[in-house]
């Protein structure tokens, strides 16, 4: 199954995705796609790591997430959706291979519980970039697929979920 | 009646219209606002274009809409009120005179059913360009005074509807 | 009691707090935070001061907004909580002594009630500028932290209230 949980930053997506894991039987598996390219993104890791259970072991895989994914059994938190889109992005594939590859994280659930927290990024002014309006675009849509695919899912708005489904 | 659709970009906002207006016994006229002004914009419209039924007769007129409401009966999908509010800032028009219009369209729904679409652009950090600040109150003001005629009103998240109305 | 009151721009906040205000026996006293900097800023402040009731007597605060509500009884409707940590980051607050305010401003709220307007910044673009990512990062912990401590929490869409909690 598929828990979804999105919102904007700093909205307690992340916290409500580990109080979400914490209350499973099952051991949970923290799927982290960040890559610490600086130090306001290692700070931000660091912070994320310090907040959830030490004893919940980290596999970190910015790329091939159905991959790492597929090997993993029980609850697995993916945090986040949205920077493994960014990723992806970067790493030059197109549009229709990236939503493939969200098609195959998604088809990977049914066996498991997936925790799978995105971002919003879409209610702003269209952005002056053309990239971040491709990235936008594209989560938009894999952010679709996600909550489609999900049994529950939640919008986090200053640190409360609102129920979606 | 008037059913008011908002969300941010990719929410699937109009494919929640479109299964709206479907599910309706009158006829369905599509009422476009979009002008292809280039390649990004053309494919955009070209997409919504392939995701509707084909025997929808679409109308497009990006600036006098509440004349072009006026000789519509039945169904009317407008997607979006967003880009209407965007042609008209462009166009010159002064705040108050794009309200009016607004204004004048909400009034010509009475005897119709007008499916509203429109976009949540106020949830980012605030524009840097006075133009950007501009339409986005502009859009705010003409969001409520929509929201407000409704009849039913839906915020799209993900592709799911949270029911505002 | 705190009334917790968030949206994006132009999404009705105000509006909604006033009207929340003027249903209460107890007088209501307008806390702002704003500062009139430049003529845009000052005609928003003027909107502002014309839509709500002309006997609630206005306390302008930019920056001591605790020790400001220590002194005020009844229903103080403080907005915003958004221009507020803006002031202080402009003020050269570091993260801790600004999120420490926030804390002290709620620990007052106790025999009163306290109506926190706020606004939502992070569901855009990440902005390519370092201090506005920090301060989306600061307001989204201080929204969670507003929300926590409410007895009622709302986000505005379009003018319509959803319940947060």
């Amino acid at each position: 199954m598929i828990v979804y949980i999105t919102g904007g930053a700093r909205s307690g997506k992340s916290r409500f995705a580990e109080a979400w894991a914490a209350k499973q039987s099952a051991p949970v598996t923290y799927l982290a796609t960040a890559q610490a390219f600086d130090d306001e993104m290692r700070e931000r890791i660091e912070r994320h790591r310090t907040d959830r259970p030490a004893h919940w072991p980290t596999l970190e895989e910015p790329l091939n997430v159905p991959q790492a994914l597929a090997e993993l059994n029980g609850v697995i938190l993916l945090d986040c959706l949205s920077l493994w889109i960014s990723n992806l992005l970067l790493a030059d594939l197109d549009d229709t291979a990236i939503l493939e590859r969200v098609d195959a994280l998604l088809a990977q659930a049914n066996s498991k519980t997936l925790i799978l927290v995105s971002n919003e990024v879409g209610s702003g002014i269209v952005p002056d970039n053309a990239l971040a309006r491709r990235y936008r675009d594209l989560l938009g849509w894999g952010n679709q697929r996600a909550a489609a695919a999900a049994s529950e899912a939640y919008l986090l708005v200053s640190g409360l979920p609102l129920r979606l489904k």
